[in-house]
């Protein structure tokens, strides 16, 4: 039996790791030449194809929806969605099936003290930019027990406890609710010793220097800014974390805002059901598309993908394409001094727990079309808002598995102390601590996860 | 707006309460009188009838389940669990269906300084000592949308946002997996002023006493146990809490647990389908009952209620009868000095999110048939342990609205601290506190809630 508690009087290897702005591993000048050789190396074809021309997928009868002839990866199925809650009462929808467990995991290491994170340079048929910095392994279930009959991606055995390591972090966590129905994935941190070879295509990071790649577009990506946001990073290293409470009184206890969380999730209701994607309200199927028939909300496509480097050469998949821009953005502002978030309680159709925390207004573009009344709260303050009041600000991508050329616009924009507003029923105010202690506890969704990971790598430089 | 933490530097009224072990108000002297009383004038008359007997309830065709007329209330319907963890991988069972978020409310007051909770007479059909004591209010949607034509039960405004009180805690938690399918009570407890009236039928104690009556058997009811868990008591005050760990180190740390129970969860999958009541493996569904081909785990049987004060004063109802004792039971042993729970991540076929945490052993008596080595892991601890072993003991009932006659030993039972021994991988200690913390974000089934009230209010009497 190990002694308890055997590292908390060593130097914390997270905290020195952000505070690493550069490694002689992989100094930040010659990462772009790296990253630059990766890109080159590893290109992907993708072509858009209709969908009733992918040889390998077909449209099942009864309900109608679009599978995998092996029935692994995944599928999409037609939806309903009741609900008490929000403008909408009932709508229909698409959404992605994929019921296994992927694993997404970072190997880290420690040189000179600091934990290093093995990243991966790693091509996506949706990627706006091809390669992005992408998790050590990023595997769905079909994939590491290879359905498809590619080879095992490198490194997953030290996520399945067959290779020897140390697991840091294991959270099984949700994805995007309004596109995946009940989809959680493994977000993985293991830390193993210097024996561990690099392969090509691969590179060690400090958290510093993730943090600067954080301020270049499109370049970390979903499931790697996923995985950091669960870093239990230490509230009282000042140095490394301006932005936090520092014993300072917050404007509501933990407790109210567990009150006021369960309060919603117990007087609100969802109720979903299967339904043919051809007989979806307002969507229509034909050979080449799933879409919607206001050209709004999104479409399921269809794209012929050839790669260069991939455990498998060629092939099809559906994939989802939206017709513009998203948005993730947070308001900050200091309450009696400390720096809180405006935290929305989010229900997306696709979560099974009925409303997870995320950031002030997290939208694919489908608002675009509506009038000012109507457009979702808060909205308006990302809209053009004053340089001085931006504390980031960001175009990341969603993962490129699924999602084709989909890109975000981050903003975290504060707003001044004096400015005093009603909320509606569903958002509250919170410090930096408490959102992190939420999403340690596995409250949070996907996209507060992504705009955790771009603050707290990033605030000390931009505060 | 509110100062933040206005209550931060008085005392707590709750730790007030806790160590209030008898009040003017209702002393304890005179408690056991007036619960006579209350017996005395709240009876009920309570039969067994076929199923078929019932006119209220119907047997639907496709899928076979049992119904009320309305449609309301609840169902009770079959389920086929399917599931790669533990030594059953397929199995067949009856489990209640009732869609609504109940309320589960006590209402507490200051006098002098101490919180006094407001708790309720109340009689269940399947209570087998008729009147326990309950929380002020226990009301399924039904209840208070006053579905079956009743009155509205008393007090029940205070926990709508009706009438004017302060939320204090406010959680959506789970009942029985093993009997119910996603099952969730709203969880409360509002602070009111002295201008509240006490109706028949009622009283207000205080915690210190609430501890004194948990030593009693089939008292204090499992709704008023499981609500008692949530109170945040302040783990620094010694006197209060002499189990606490005091800011000594504990054998894991919170963010290792997390990661134990995430594993399992990501790695242990649970299918489940409605299947009709009377094609399920193992189940005989008769004009009288549904049961189990070999005599073991539970019965849905039928009762003709006749009552004396109840919202309806005749009715008819499935209710689930068992064949003998459940335990529920924890497991103590000091770890480095402080006190640790050996807690069981527990897979339930009714329970939406994969294993919950809760007591070391919680089980109807489907096991008694079993051989030593198939019973229950941990289960020999309780049987007949030394009594100076024992830091708790007592028998509880479970809910007399669903559950008939049904009565559990609960028992902790305390290992010498050189005792060494493996765990199966979903067991693992947590100090008291860490446990606490876990319940505090919604993480311990009822069973783990119902030990845990018990041990926070009784230890004080007892170590």
């Amino acid at each position: 039996m190990r002694a308890p508690d055997d590292r908390q009087d060593e130097a914390d290897p997270f905290a020195l790791s952000a505070l690493a702005n550069d490694s002689e591993i992989m100094p930040l000048h010659d990462f772009h030449a790296w990253l630059g050789a990766q890109r080159a190396a590893m290109t992907l074809e993708v072509r858009r194809v209709p969908l009733a021309a992918m040889d390998a997928w077909e449209a099942t009868a009864a309900p109608h929806s679009l599978m995998h002839r092996s029935g692994k990866f995944f599928s999409v199925e037609g939806l309903r969605a009741r609900t008490d809650f929000g403008p909408t009462p009932v709508w229909d929808q698409p959404i992605i099936r994929q019921d296994e467990v992927g694993i997404l995991g970072i190997l880290v290491r420690r040189i000179d003290g600091a934990y290093h994170f093995l990243m991966q340079a790693k091509v996506e048929p949706g990627n706006i930019n091809g390669v992005q910095l992408a998790p050590t392994v990023q595997s769905t279930r079909s994939n590491y027990t290879q359905v498809h009959g590619g080879r095992q991606a490198p490194y997953t055995a030290y996520f399945l406890g067959q290779a020897n390591g140390r697991v840091l972090i294991d959270r099984l966590l949700t994805e995007q609710g309004a596109r995946f129905l009940n989809k959680c994935n493994r977000n993985m941190i293991v830390e193993v010793g210097a024996d561990v070879e690099v392969e090509d295509g691969f590179c060690w990071l400090t958290l510093g220097q993730i943090g600067q790649l954080l301020r270049e577009d499109n370049l970390v990506s979903m499931s790697s800014r996923s995985i950091l946001s669960c870093i239990p990073f230490n509230a009282n290293a000042s140095s490394l974390y301006p932005l936090g409470q520092g014993g300072r009184s917050t404007l509501h206890r933990e407790d109210e805002s567990l009150n006021w969380l369960n309060s919603l999730r117990a007087r609100y209701t969802l109720r979903r059901e299967q339904r043919p994607l051809n007989q979806l309200d307002g969507w229509i199927v034909d050979d080449d598309a799933i879409r919607h028939e206001s050209g709004r909300h999104f479409a399921v496509i269809g794209v012929e993908v050839t790669a260069t480097a991939r455990e498998v050469l060629h092939w099809n998949q559906p994939i989802l394409a939206h017709s513009g821009d998203g948005i993730n953005g947070f308001l900050l502002q200091r309450r009696n001094g400390v720096p809180h978030l405006l935290v929305r309680a989010c229900m997306f159709p696709g979560n099974g727990l009925l409303f997870e925390l995320g950031s002030t207004v997290s939208r694919s573009n489908g608002w675009a079309h509506l009038g000012l009344a109507s457009q979702p709260p808060f909205l308006e303050y990302f809209f053009n808002p004053p340089a001085a009041r931006i504390r980031y600000q960001g175009r990341h991508s969603e993962e490129g598995g699924r999602f084709y050329h989909y890109v975000s616009q981050y903003m975290i924009v504060e707003i001044p102390e004096e400015q005093d507003f009603a909320l509606p029923e569903n958002f509250q105010w919170m410090s930096i601590d408490q959102f992190r202690q939420f999403n340690h506890y596995g409250y949070v969704n996907i996209e507060g996860r992504n705009m955790l990971t771009c603050l707290s790598l990033t605030q000390n430089l931009i505060i």
